[in-house]
């Protein structure tokens, strides 16, 4: 690495703690974050990010990057995405080791609001080092999903839908395939690949005999991807031994129940931080009405049925002025379709 | 114009042509053209466009403008959008009056499908004149709509859709209003001004009481424009004297008839080239399943509605492989909302 050569400027610095962090893996319990050690005059020491549960966090990491090229950590300032923790977890406390290290000046772009691990930069300051919260767009959305599923203590929900411009799901006999082009289909797969579990109904499983897997290049055809995400059944209709979601390519937990608030708490114990939900009309707004849903995910492809079933059940809307309305994030063209992101508006 | 100095490579007369032509009005009979000439060594002596029916037309623009700049026109090359007319209207043909300025060389890049105007590249070819078709993305588009009408015999039909993500256009109780922002709502100000009529159906008359006049910046209190297009009601249900299509800011037709295509074929006949449909799911759908739609413009509106009017009726599809499939021309966010402009494929 190259990198001592300059000075870098803070903002620089932390757009590199940010494209570190990126490389970590996103389904994980664990956000992903980087970090990058200066030296007292600006100089690159030392980078490095998270690898996912169990492994270094990234300002150790960046610590012993920075030892193993024998610079010295005394005085130098660490730009990190994220609020160092402050708990021994299967590792030990990072706001501890930037202490030890002798680091004199903590940059983060966002808080960590997890209650057991949260509190790294109030330890730091008590301990003089000088702690500085100070927002960077991309490093902050390395983390905002993990952040909102930390604070409200279950995971980011985000409802993929795949529809035509009038709403449709299948046509009136029922037919689904394929609504979306396969470049939209692809996207699905890589969406799944960054969410710890996917939800369905008993319904959908029925109905459709979904796989849910994620494949390379999301061809039917494509090999399995080493980290598949749990699959969850919500519902208490009993599947098919044969059905493709009790096979062997992914993990599978069947709960036999409606309960979309306590499937949302055992999967958030069980480290699962973003779920992808994919199931029919009527699931989807029993999450919506419970205000379960984050963020909506919809492929629309250019074209009509003019009857068939709707994306969306009853919502109890009967108003214009009670619509629910969603902030879009994102428009993206994949092929003929296109794909929405939006978010629901937190309920204060 | 200093544009005498170097000489045009034909791709960049044509360009300059393409350009110069978009400066004509869009909601009109005739079609945009430009036109650029150059003499013998490839230097521009005079460029000219349509400004409308009963004005001159590009190319003899072009041949005035080279004139008055004593530009000899003999053995120059014309680069034209359009091919050139061989008719008498109410301006001469364009193929004589370049074949008597002498210009050796004819590019266009359309044919006119036109059965009375048609057919001057084959006279200019006749008469000796180098003739030749060359195709140019930005050219070929300016008439691309008005030579399909022409081709059709009735106007280009644009279907405008405003609908939330579910494709719902009111909600239960019949309310529809706003659901795409201001923003979206000003764009279609900006797509009824290329139009040269809009139609609609007493039922949405009725229901919405709307105006259908194009205003500047798109908003209710900007001033009326010069142009507005024809409001043209269909249905047999009589208005209120008071209704908005009935005022005095733009002329209205009421055809007391559902007759889609004995619509269409009035208003051509009346020099309509493009139509914007802007009606209810019933009337679309009876225009949709006559094949009298060419294009949709769908603003989506990120919202939910979960019940309520749809956006398109019955069209007769009940299995998914017989969905109405529409070619992606364009997306673009519109502030909140998406624009998808959708072209309906031909039947052959």
């Amino acid at each position: 690495m190259p990198r001592d050569l300059a000075p870098l400027m803070p903002a620089q610095a932390m757009d590199l703690a940010a494209e570190l962090g990126a490389n970590g893996p996103e389904a994980d319990p664990n956000p992903r974050v980087g970090a990058v050690l200066l030296d007292a005059h600006g100089r690159f020491i030392g980078g490095g990010h998270h690898r996912g549960a169990g492994t270094s966090h990234a300002e150790i990491d960046a610590l012993h990057r920075a030892r193993s090229g024998d610079h010295e950590t005394r005085g130098a300032t660490a730009y990190i995405t994220l609020e160092p923790c402050a708990h021994t977890g299967r590792t030990g406390p990072c706001a501890d080791a930037l202490f030890e290290a002798g680091v004199a000046h903590v940059v983060y772009a966002a808080p960590d609001p997890n209650p057991v691990a949260g509190g790294g930069a109030r330890y730091l300051t008590q301990a003089g080092v000088l702690t500085e919260l100070r927002h960077h767009d991309a490093a902050a959305a390395l983390t905002r999903r993990w952040r909102r599923a930390m604070a409200l203590g279950r995971p980011w929900v985000t409802w993929k839908t795949a529809s035509t411009l009038d709403g449709r799901i299948a046509a009136a006999d029922g037919t689904s395939r394929w609504i979306t082009s396969a470049l939209a289909r692809a996207d699905v797969h890589d969406l799944r690949s960054r969410c710890g579990a996917v939800i369905t109904s008993t319904g959908t499983a029925l109905a459709d005999d979904p796989h849910f897997t994620v494949r390379d290049g999301g061809r039917p055809e494509g090999e399995l991807a080493d980290r598949q995400p749990l699959r969850v059944v919500l519902g208490e209709r009993a599947l098919p031994a044969d059905a493709h979601l009790l096979d062997d390519a992914a993990p599978t937990l069947v709960l036999r129940s409606r309960d979309a608030r306590a499937a949302l708490a055992r999967l958030h114990e069980e480290g699962v931080r973003r779920v992808l939900l994919e199931c029919g009309p009527t699931m989807a707004a029993a999450f919506l009405r419970q205000g379960l849903v984050d963020e909506v995910v919809a492929y629309i492809a250019p074209a009509l049925l003019g009857a068939g079933g709707s994306l969306i059940g009853d919502l109890g809307i009967t108003a214009m002025d009670d619509v629910l309305r969603l902030h879009t994030r994102d428009v993206t063209r994949l092929g003929p379709d296109v794909r929405l992101t939006l978010e629901i508006p937190r309920r204060q």
